[in-house]
């Protein structure tokens, strides 16, 4: 069981060095191992057994990163609850992974007493804050102070590791069930891809509740460097933390490459000890990609193209980044270790330069989704993840991303399926029918927009709607703007939406 | 199946780059792959089904990493034999390893016929040589010729990848069971451990039979790189191929490297183009790599430390080597994913400094001894290699040796059992008593020698004991030199023979 070795390991080679850098604090290899192990013997105590699911709803800290690794020493599964969604959507989550133990920080506290009240689902809560303990939660720091540490669990290779929860087709989110496998490949792995090594310092700016953040997180505790953890992403927090840290490396999506690039600190601040960005999650402009080599020309550039199913598969190396080689509309080529084919709807092998969809085979591919064997069938044939995205391969190898089939939008890094934020539009009374699209976004990469036929004796206004869906999905799944129409949507022959023409139509 | 799949990936992005340079001749990586799934194809048109063991006798070839990765492709397991066997070793280990078919080149024609008058075990003979098929056997390129390329079998985790046969403490040999999740773990870290990318041109030096050379020959495919093969380590040789081919990356012993520092060559020829020595499978003296650092100053070092039931399990980096650091004595630190613990006889982990048993666990620990489940137990403990060498781990991890619980010589990177030798000695009716121990030598690191006592009406030469002595196992472990002495040899209480006090007298 790796990942938890590699925290062993740290402490071997470099007990005294800097593990974590949070909020003015930091903390040692030698003290972040004992607090992981203290918080798996707090498990243990609270009842966790083994492959028990247990949450949690919080920005990003240093406590974060303690319950990332306690989990697995403790022979549990994480369930990290996506930040940004609504309490609807998170008890959804919640029930679906049978999670009765929900760690929380100062930010969701509101939120957490919601949940409470709407389901008696989670038996324990554990306060992570800075503040007061709240009533009725139990005290991160008194249960750590509390607590024997325990010897690591020894997770093997095809044991959950997590529960990480996506979208769906459907409207309903899916779990993503991880292994430890998985993990531990590409923590090896990433040492060599992202240039990782002793002395890296990592800034965590995306949420540590994806699953991109890990593919930083797993390789700089492969190598006991240093992890800079700031909340959440704010571009001048970032480039602070860059400055007064002197971070070597950072993992972020291209909307956040854009906020860093327009914030005016970046001329102001020394940010010469970054060397490498790590992009994806969502496609990039050429025109963006160029700025920040421009503006930010000691850095190297990695994009790594993949989805919860099948994580950063693809490597856009730096030396792909030179701009004479026309390859920057591309994701990439497989990693080492990753089969990636191109393939028709019986699933051949298409030859080079034909589009089809993306078909995977690595070794962290995911187990399947969790309880739902129907849309696993779907989405995994024989061990490789079917990506629903649509692409062709070049004669060298690069992918090029040419559509999706998941009715899906990207925005800022988050996925969003249309049928969610239909179905949310559906349950307003004023609403006959409707149709989600993506509309291109300079900053976003794309926009939530909703097209809306109101019942003939009814009406409601665009921020009524907005106020509606919010209320029932995360604020970053709901329309941005809404088009009322009074003709029918257009349908196809088989009685689809058209999207493609809406997208025109109103793009 | 990460290992074939390399191959798979290695055409789709570098399908015209070399892969591989032997004897004059070169293949591209579409050729290669084409190649590996027809001798897979041509395995099962021989009636290889999964998990049946296929064994190989064979030099370095271009031929043999077709094997190397076909074996795999096919769904079944390699079984190398080591070169330097006697036809009697390779028999028990053919036999132990129920081997029906045998892979032969030229230069073991004469042991395949050996092989074949002494046993029924092998059913077919596959001449892999250069010249005219011999009678009774198929020809490698005509089988390549009349089989389909077959799809990979897409072996998982957990299969054993093959059966290592290492020299045994009862005097037997034992095989080593490897799985594919090590060699996937490793194909993958050693990209970041020595620095091996695409443009790498890996000399295979090292006998392809010992696991060792595996931990070169993964990566480079992992890369999507060159690999460059002599049938055999000769300096003259190794140091032509590295000046013609440009070879970047090589895995020698410190024999060889001492070979390759006397070789007059090394002054003539331009090995400028050498950037890593990779080296291990043997304690190496200080003069000696302070000698080859001097003497190849553009050349970087990596030591890594391992036996074949856990492999390449620490890594002395270069930035390590610095002479001022005092490090040039230790084996290096544990590698990331990896988990040393220096521990006591009931494997509780002793504080920094104490002397004791090293004790691995890591991705690439064997799945035990083939068969052997007593010594099996006795070697893996809950999943963790005890390796029988004795170490202490310093404050900031670094792994000094001490000495070896087994009685064991290392001579020229090859193990020997003392057991093996002294039962063939033995053999010999005029020997009484016996114990063999390694002295110290320069060249070799240890050389084997004995010491014996005759029956006191029998006379023999110590050329006729050495003689003897080859007839029934390896050259290589054959004693160097006999000491007979009149006195019985000392005993410790238990009634032990006393090796460290022969070492003394002796040595």
């Amino acid at each position: 069981m790796m990942i938890t070795q590699n925290i062993k390991r740290a402490v071997q080679i470099n007990g005294n060095g800097i593990a974590t850098i949070f909020n003015g604090r930091q903390q040692t290899w030698s003290q972040f191992q004992q607090r992981v192990a203290s918080l798996a013997g707090a498990l243990h105590n609270v009842g966790v057994q083994a492959d028990d699911r247990v949450a949690i709803l919080s920005l990003n800290s240093d406590r974060y990163l303690e319950y990332f690794y306690a989990l697995p020493w403790a022979g549990a599964v994480m369930v990290p609850m996506n930040t940004r969604w609504s309490v609807d959507e998170n008890i959804y989550a919640l029930q679906d992974a049978g999670v009765e133990i929900l760690f929380v920080d100062d930010h969701f506290l509101q939120q957490a007493q919601a949940i409470r009240q709407h389901t008696s689902q989670i038996k324990t809560f554990i306060y992570m804050g800075e503040g007061e303990k709240p009533a009725g939660m139990l005290g991160y720091e008194q249960l750590l102070r509390n607590s024997q540490p325990i010897p690591d669990a020894q997770r093997s290779d095809l044991d959950m590791v997590g529960i990480f929860y996506t979208g769906g087709t459907t409207g309903f989110p899916k779990g993503v069930m991880t292994t430890i496998k998985g993990f531990q490949y590409f923590a090896g792995l990433l040492l060599s891809q992202y240039g990782i090594s002793a002395d890296t310092r990592a800034l965590h700016a995306a949420p540590m509740f994806h699953l991109a953040d890990a593919y930083l997180n797993l390789p700089t505790t492969a190598a006991g460097a240093t992890h800079v953890i700031i909340p959440s992403f704010e571009p001048q927090v970032a480039l602070k933390n860059i400055a007064e840290h002197r971070v070597t490396h950072t993992l972020i999506v291209p909307t956040m490459i854009k906020m860093i690039l327009e914030s005016p600190l970046i001329d102001e601040l020394d940010i010469s000890s970054l060397r490498r960005i790590i992009y994806g999650a969502a496609p990039i402009t050429e025109n963006l990609i160029k700025e920040a080599m421009e503006k930010m020309a000691n850095v190297t550039f990695t994009q790594s193209y993949g989805q919860s199913e099948a994580v950063a598969v693809t490597m856009l190396n730096p030396e792909d980044h030179d701009p004479t080689l026309g390859l920057l509309r591309s994701c990439g080529r497989a990693a080492p270790g990753v089969e990636i084919q191109i393939v028709d709807q019986k699933q051949n092998e298409l030859p080079r330069g034909e589009i089809g969809e993306i078909m995977i085979r690595s070794p962290n591919c995911m187990l399947g989704y969790w309880k739902k064997p129907d849309q696993t069938a779907k989405a995994l044939i024989d061990g490789a993840v079917l990506t629903g995205d649509v692409a062709y391969m070049d004669e060298k190898g690069y992918i090029f991303i040419q559509d999706r089939l998941k009715d899906m939008i990207i925005t800022g890094g988050e996925n969003v399926y249309s049928t969610e934020v239909e179905n949310a539009l559906s349950r307003h009374p004023a609403v006959a029918d409707c149709a989600v699209i993506g509309l291109p976004d300079e900053k976003w990469g794309e926009i939530v927009h909703a097209v809306v036929i109101l019942h003939p004796d009814k009406a409601v206004t665009e921020e009524e709607l907005i106020v509606h869906c919010r209320s029932l999905i995360a604020a970053y799944k709901s329309p941005r703007g809404i088009s009322f129409r009074m003709e029918p949507l257009p349908l196809s022959a088989a009685g689809k939406v058209m999207k493609l023409e809406l997208r025109k139509e109103y793009g």
